[in-house]
């Protein structure tokens, strides 16, 4: 922690600031500058709240030094985590891995014929929600545990592990019971009661990122999830909440070498809730993989004219069955090129 | 619902649009112009998913009109909703309500020292929370129930109602055996399974605004507790998250004249939140009362050098006491001047 | 400067980086803590670009302390400046100044019956723009210099100083001619080669914010003006840029009591461009007042409905003269009470 | 356009909007609904105002069906346009380019290094600015016109087109000698007066979306260029301001494919300054080729531990031309695999 004082800062300001930094355990470090005096604290063992400095008379400014999660910080954690869901393995030095499916579990028929659909073309994981976040309380709001059973049948027919979301402390008996995969979905990223008890299972969580979450707040929002002893936890881009609308959010694709600087989890890619456009997600899913994502996730419908949610944004069968196969080249080149500059 | 056909859409497109409307129970009105075509969507009853839509060749946009929130609406609703919590009532008709107290809960002395502070400078309502979400998990996270207990303690000392946030459904028998109004805070906003919860119960609610949410959002949130039965709903706005980083949040203050615009329930402030400085909150706090706010919540600790959590943007007792003066003085004015172009 | 290094940086490191410190001429001062290491940089007269530092090995973060402005800061100029135009005084100790007026001159007819309404209700600063800058190139682009005449014999009948956009340096000759105060608008806010011919000048400056601006940049963009002589510069909040569409932008009300502890400039708030909607316009004129402002800029109309440019945020003549009655007692009545917690 | 009347509208104020749209010249439809009204104009050429409509009585919204923009359009010309510069093609069909060059031109030896470094490297254009824009007025402002005849000198001495900033009308005549390709900066996509200037000349132009642009503003800001003319017009994608601070600005890939749907302009993207972090950019230049990006923009310095400017985000000779290397790799694998779902 840096603490800036005032131009016009008196030498007693600086010892109030001095003292109370002595009361907190740790020690002050004065730098006198030519305009102002900057006061280092040290002896710190991870972020500090600053709020008995701040009030401080003559402060100006405190600048935080340490960030507020650690266990998820490749800093002091420099191996990096691979996530397994079933016998599907998420991170580095493993193949990108493709979570596929509908938005919802609508039906038997429905369930079956998308999971049919991503296996064929090659995904490794099954999606489809069963218990639905909608903006307003009169739309579709998922089939609840009807849902999950159906999407549980809909894996095991097809031999894929399944991944869905949970929205409640209440729903996680369910979920765990039929998915392999727990989701935590971006309205719950700071849900830091739901994160806590994921933290306590032994499973598996995909974590997406909040749309108006920073990194920090991201990565402290895992720290969750690992301070409880779980540290299966695999990040989710799924863009952010911009004052652009063309697309439903903005991808931010630097996230993803980024969070691979900093994180030693693995990191995938939603191109479908990004964009929110059908005929952009193949290309960001391309974009993405070679922004070093570990797995992508899309929605995919057998019928998206027909989906009870997020129609727009799925694709058919066939439509993803190109996608997979470029893909896949794609990954192979880029394996063989051994690109040095990829994340 | 508005559909909007591309320039080079073909008649067959237009025929499509028109036949998938009507399978969906509406009926398709097109209004023929001279660079496109556009299709009017007639007889629903509310917010409609467009995915069957939006898929269809020759579909450029699709265009809602209708809201994803109807009960909150004052357009089909409106009288204005007052809300009782205790003797305090909240809304039109009424003076605006304080509602201040500490960040957290933090001890017996802490509690009882700053409700007195409150009382005696004239708020009506104490806060307090005992569950507290922090951005990382090595923060201070809220005394839980022992919280609620000093809170409840307090409250009865010096004789106000108390609010305090609730994290989780588990949470919420304890915290109405507690308080007198439940807070649900802007990271749960669209937590919507438990604002069902909240829904279902017979007891006063205040809700934040997330800190992306767009007003629409924040209505059709506070439309997930009306559609359970609840509709004793106090909005609160605290600052939403911008590029700008000299403040915590930005204060979005039009939202307030908005809100009664177009909904019939109460609306308040927070400014140390939306502001997290404390030179800040009272000059925003009395721009507030003027921009039409119901009632203001303020962070006020006895001693916030030492708090633990917010001091930064608390006040403390002397400060506090001065800004209800002149909180006071100027709703009196602008009581007396009865200015027409109040919201 | 604070220059933060990796946890794992080694000994050279450190050597690496006071050594590129001390080329620059300054002077580094290491503060070890317990997990990290961080450098203090002493000696710089201001803002210092960072470069060098930023690319060494073992650099992890570098913290800037000083800021890009020094001449529009009060913690090196406390003296309030006072900007003149014609006879009003903008500033400090000054009651707030109203300036009103049409978006864009239209016509003789026009502006002649807007300035009456104006003057009538007691504005002090006619405005009207002759150069309108506007998203599109098939919008009405203003009338130019015919437009400058006319506004200026508006002024001269009503007996009011006047303030118009100036948008490229070519514009300055005539601008100065026919206005009494310039107006660089939003978009114009870092075009700093238009700033910097500006401060050549001796010329009252109105200098708006960017939409996307930080308080930082604002405060930047007016030292520009200030660096090449002039000081005469009078800021202006009306509206950032942020997720919400309900508003035409998001209306930043606390900027206002920021500046005021930031800067000796004057700071006005123009709410008809902050919100765009009309009925909103007046209430958060008032609450702009009580956040401080030592002025106002309010689109007026004398027909808004037959207005070329910006009709739905426009007050009519009678809307105009009841607010400016209610912004007079509200005025009379903080003068009263000298609330001592405003700004 | 389509008008949205109040629930509660009478059937006296849809007559007075049917008046008002007829008075415009344009032909009102109304679409009576279950709910409300909602009133379609036909007859328009183009985008239109609407103040006079938002203003009636009854009337609740305003939707615009056209946009600001049409000469850029792809709906009105779906051929793709080839902007050349010097022998240089770029645009569909043509191998993506690569320009780069110092952030900004310092002297004649790093010129003619950076020169000679890029030129090897395989890139095809070669930048530096010699105008700069930037926050604070003491920070360095370029070298001007000894800084463009510096880098005319290194462009002819590799036999490389040179592409440099205009930031103000009166320095068009000199940019225009010196260089081959005129950029437009992010600060000044709204200057419409240097557009309109821009417009008038048969020069091609390189026009970079603002910070908080929207995508339609962004084509709004070309169709400035190509209503007075001149349809030589490369965009440039180069980060939007989001509340994300861990990068310089958050690149925003998805507008590439969005782009080449809606208009027939080639569109670049910028990865150095849109992540500011040396260590994202080769990542993020390959997700932009396979984004679709018609080229890119690199700033390289061959000693950026020493720039004057953005050394930081620039990268060395050595790692360029790795660079160099893999995106060629990369693009004919992309040619070779002809993938069918690049936008």
């Amino acid at each position: 922690m840096l603490i800036v004082m005032d131009h016009s800062a008196q030498d007693c300001d600086v010892e109030q600031v001095k003292l109370a930094v002595r009361e907190m355990g740790l020690r002050p470090e004065p730098i006198p500058g030519s305009e102002r005096t900057a006061i280092g604290v040290l002896g710190n063992q991870g972020y500090i709240d600053d709020a008995t400095i701040r009030n401080l008379s003559g402060v100006r400014e405190v600048i935080h030094v340490s960030k507020p999660y650690k266990l998820v910080s490749r800093d002091f954690h420099p191996q990096p985590t691979v996530v397994r869901v079933g016998a599907v393995c998420i991170g580095d030095g493993h193949a990108p891995v493709m979570m596929a499916g509908p938005c919802s579990v609508e039906s038997d028929v429905q369930m079956m014929a998308s999971a049919e659909a991503v296996k064929q073309a090659g995904a490794q994981i099954l999606r489809g929600g069963a218990f639905k976040p909608r903006t307003g309380p009169h739309s579709f709001q998922g089939m609840g545990v009807d849902g999950l059973k159906l999407l549980r049948q809909a894996g095991d027919a097809v031999q894929m592990p399944v991944v869905t979301e949970v929205m409640r402390i209440g729903q996680l008996d369910d979920v765990c019971r039929y998915a392999d995969l727990l989701q935590i979905g971006a309205r719950n990223m700071q849900n830091f009661d739901l994160l806590k008890e994921v933290g306590k299972l032994d499973f598996p969580v995909l974590l997406k990122r909040g749309m108006s979450a920073t990194i920090e707040e991201f990565l402290a929002a895992a720290e969750y999830i690992l301070a409880e002893g779980n540290s299966q936890v695999i990040l989710c881009e799924r863009g952010i909440r911009t004052f652009e609308r063309a697309t439903r959010n903005t991808l931010d694709l630097s996230v993803v070498p980024l969070v691979r600087q900093l994180s030693h989890l693995p990191i995938i890619v939603d191109p479908s809730h990004a964009t929110g456009v059908r005929s952009l997600v193949p290309v960001m899913a391309k974009s993405a993989l070679v922004a070093g994502a570990h797995g992508l996730m899309v929605e995919v419908h057998h019928d998206p004219a027909r989906a009870l949610c997020d129609g727009a944004q799925s694709l058919d069968g066939a439509d993803f069955k190109q996608l997979m196969a470029e893909l896949d080249g794609l990954h192979r080149y880029l394996d063989s090129a051994a690109m040095k500059t990829i994340a």
